[in-house]
């Protein structure tokens, strides 16, 4: 890719949405919804991009990469035009004086886009976690510059490209948007973030990286996606292997490489009441063990579900966290039939015991959980609520057949403020979210600062500047 | 007042925020305009209040302090209803599995306050600019804690003991609205910011401190209103008169102590036209400084606009602006028929040069405004541009009877993000602005990073925490 001089591109960015700015929220709608369109029109070879870029497998790389981000990017999309659409181009004020004439004004409202977003991609989700934020900028009037990670671009140069070609087709300048690749470990993100003409950025990646720019990038109105702890609490089943299934997709789904990935399994040390009797707390983790093992042993089915490796650090960690404790289930690494060169690796399990806090309070990206023996289900979700409140979640999922546990459940959901999964035992799993009726995040604990999508993530992306006058 | 313990207080509040932040959208907003209505019939009461307080005069504190700031706070409750109103409670959702039985699943959305709230309130204004944030975030279900500024409590503990008195009738906890009154120059301030259970605060005050909690209070949804430069451009006038009457209003009511009092008058060095001919730009200076003059020259009658000095700065500053220039109006000491004691000034009106501008672009809070000799209305307009971006300001004003300075001036004021005011020559004044048709300041210059009132004023307030199960 080119490398860009940033004065060069901001100058050029100046230029181009002097007209764009101008254009109003029919036109950035408009637009928006038509890159969509032609975005949606390439999604095999975006799938595929997503796929070499990340390591997912295809069926993932072109549901997730391409209808599911779209369907986020529309949602951005929709939510703008509802907050755009409530305000009024101009209005007609009169103030009685009594008897003499009333005051009369006539008040217009221009909305004013903010100025230059910055896009920051991710690794694993190059498109669907940029999707809604570049949506939202660019529908609400903001010239976008994207920066995708070093390791993901042709995803979201593959966007860039289609957004510059419709943007020239309707008679914009194309540097509305525009992209910025960079080599991984230089400075070019920091450099970006900061330069005063971004006023908005998305951003989802580590808890350092966001929280400095949270810090840092003063200027802008910044919007952070970042690391957390999710987590399963067992209580009760009626079918022990309808949960365990459920729980090994979840684990296993391109190897546990998805933000919203459950990590820590709490099961109370003295085991759980289901539809057969009582199971120890080693049954419950063996059922959750085989079904992993069932799903990921014939490696051509495998694969299709673990998609390989992301990066060195999935691999450098799952070694380390077989030190952590007693291995249910270890990782094992699969030859890919198609792609040799693909490092698979499979789920691990470690037991642990609700002491060591300090092992499991912590995000283990990758295909790493634990199974944790706690006192009761209540120290179960007194841990669980802990945890959001301190190091953040995007997902938190209960089994139980007991009502109270999970009104419990759901009390504990909404005041750490985390969405909660009930009894998920189908075809429906904690790490999925459906656009149009999922949050994801919540931008009430530590995880994410925001929420895909609601009003407060497009509504101050723009302001109104009014002027009056005598009529 | 009596002194409060912090940790007692929040205490207090966590025990009486329980049982509120579960009431739901329907109560919040129902206790609100029950507050509101009841602060209405306390108008008279609240407007001496703020008048011994503030040194407005009775007029303005009766009209600023109780139905104009009644006005905005139901704005703030209506807008808050508007975004609370769109959350739906749930959804059932349905996905085509093939030749399978769909999913199906309901999802349960609730709307989770984002914690308590501070509301920092000010001197010269302390309902006007409180009530907006106050009533924003206890109708999105926060607790609010209320900090009155050590020179104006009364307005607010009123408020506060009205309040308090509805939520025990409607069954609540009254400490779900508490207030801290504090000495002038101790620490409260910043240690109840700092409060991590603070969660978002709202504050109207100087840049200093405004940047301070921005910076610091990091765990909170910051909102501020903070100083700027209010600037009117004179290109030319169809009646000088007139312009000058609405102008020398602006400068002397309430001793021009309002954050959207004008204060740089840019005229061009070679004069204006007016229907009456060409005007030297001493001649429109002298139009105005006769203007105010005979508007504050019986005293009986000045002082029912102009009030009284709030503070000792503001008084010190009149002195020290007196030696910036030559003086066009002298500021006057006027004895108040009425209270001796009070401090009495009239407007202060200092010549200057466009290149004065270190003297210039800088808030001067007071009666104290300056006439700059420019080199024509296209610099006048290029100063003023620059000093909303880097100065900010609440308010620009312009008087032109050519169009195309007009649309100029649009330009200007929306590239800097400014509300303009054109041509004001009758009763409405560039100070003043009506709730429900008039944004009170942009959010998108440096004198406030918010609107009163607009979706991003209350979006934010809340978020929503969902849970979901198969049906």
């Amino acid at each position: 890719y080119p490398k860009v001089d940033l004065d060069t591109l901001f100058a050029a960015v100046e230029k181009a949405e002097v007209q764009w700015r101008k254009a109003g929220a029919e036109a950035w709608v408009g637009v928006s919804l038509e890159i969509l369109t032609r975005i949606n029109k390439r999604s095999f070879e975006i799938a595929h991009a997503v796929m070499h870029t990340t390591g997912q497998a295809f069926v993932m790389s072109f549901q997730a990469g391409c209808p599911h981000a779209q369907d986020r990017g529309l949602e951005a999309i929709a939510y703008a035009w509802d907050q755009l659409a409530r305000v009024p181009a101009k209005a007609y004020w009169e103030k009685p004086q009594g008897k003499n004439e009333p005051l009369k004004m006539e008040k217009h409202y221009r909305i004013v886009p903010r100025g230059v977003a910055l896009v920051v991609g991710c690794n694993t989700f190059p498109t669907w976690n940029a999707y809604p934020g570049f949506f939202a900028s660019l529908a609400t009037g903001n010239a976008v510059v994207v920066k995708p990670h070093p390791n993901a671009i042709l995803p979201l140069a593959i966007t860039v490209q289609v957004a510059r070609s419709v943007l020239t087709e309707a008679g914009f300048d194309p540097n509305v948007v525009t992209m910025v690749a960079h080599d991984a470990g230089d400075d070019t993100a920091q450099k970006l973030a900061l330069r005063p003409e971004i006023r908005i950025i998305d951003f989802t990646g580590s808890t350092a990286n966001g929280e400095w720019l949270e810090k840092n990038a003063r200027q802008a109105q910044v919007y952070t996606e970042k690391a957390g702890v999710n987590q399963i609490v067992i209580d009760s089943v009626s079918d022990i292997k309808a949960v365990a299934r459920n729980v090994a997709f979840s684990l296993a789904l391109y190897t546990g490489q998805m933000c919203t990935a459950p990590q820590n399994i709490y099961v109370p040390r003295d085991g759980i009441e289901s539809a057969e009797g009582h199971l120890s707390f080693d049954q419950v983790a063996q059922a959750i063990a085989e079904s992993v093992q069932k799903l990921v042993g014939d490696p051509a089915r495998a694969v299709e579900i673990l998609g390989a490796v992301v990066n060195d650090g999935v691999a450098q960690r799952i070694d380390a966290a077989r030190a952590l404790g007693p291995i249910v289930l270890d990782s094992q690494s699969i030859a890919h039939p198609q792609y040799p060169l693909a490092r698979v690796r499979t789920p691990l399990i470690v037991k642990l015991d609700s002491t060591d806090d300090a092992k499991y309070l912590k995000e283990w990206f990758g295909p790493i959980a634990f199974m944790i023996a706690t006192d009761s289900t209540a120290q179960s979700l007194d841990i669980a609520r802990r945890a959001v409140t301190c190091h953040g979640a995007l997902t938190l999922s209960v089994y139980s057949t007991d009502q109270k546990v999970i009104d419990e459940a759901i009390a504990a959901a909404e005041d750490s403020g985390v969405a909660l999964s009930i009894n998920l035992t189908g075809g429906v799993f904690v790490n999925q979210s459906a656009a149009f009726s999922d949050f994801h995040g919540t931008g009430a604990n530590p995880a994410a600062n925001s929420a895909l999508t609601d009003a407060a993530f497009v509504a101050n992306r723009f302001r109104v500047v009014q002027h009056r006058m005598h009529v």
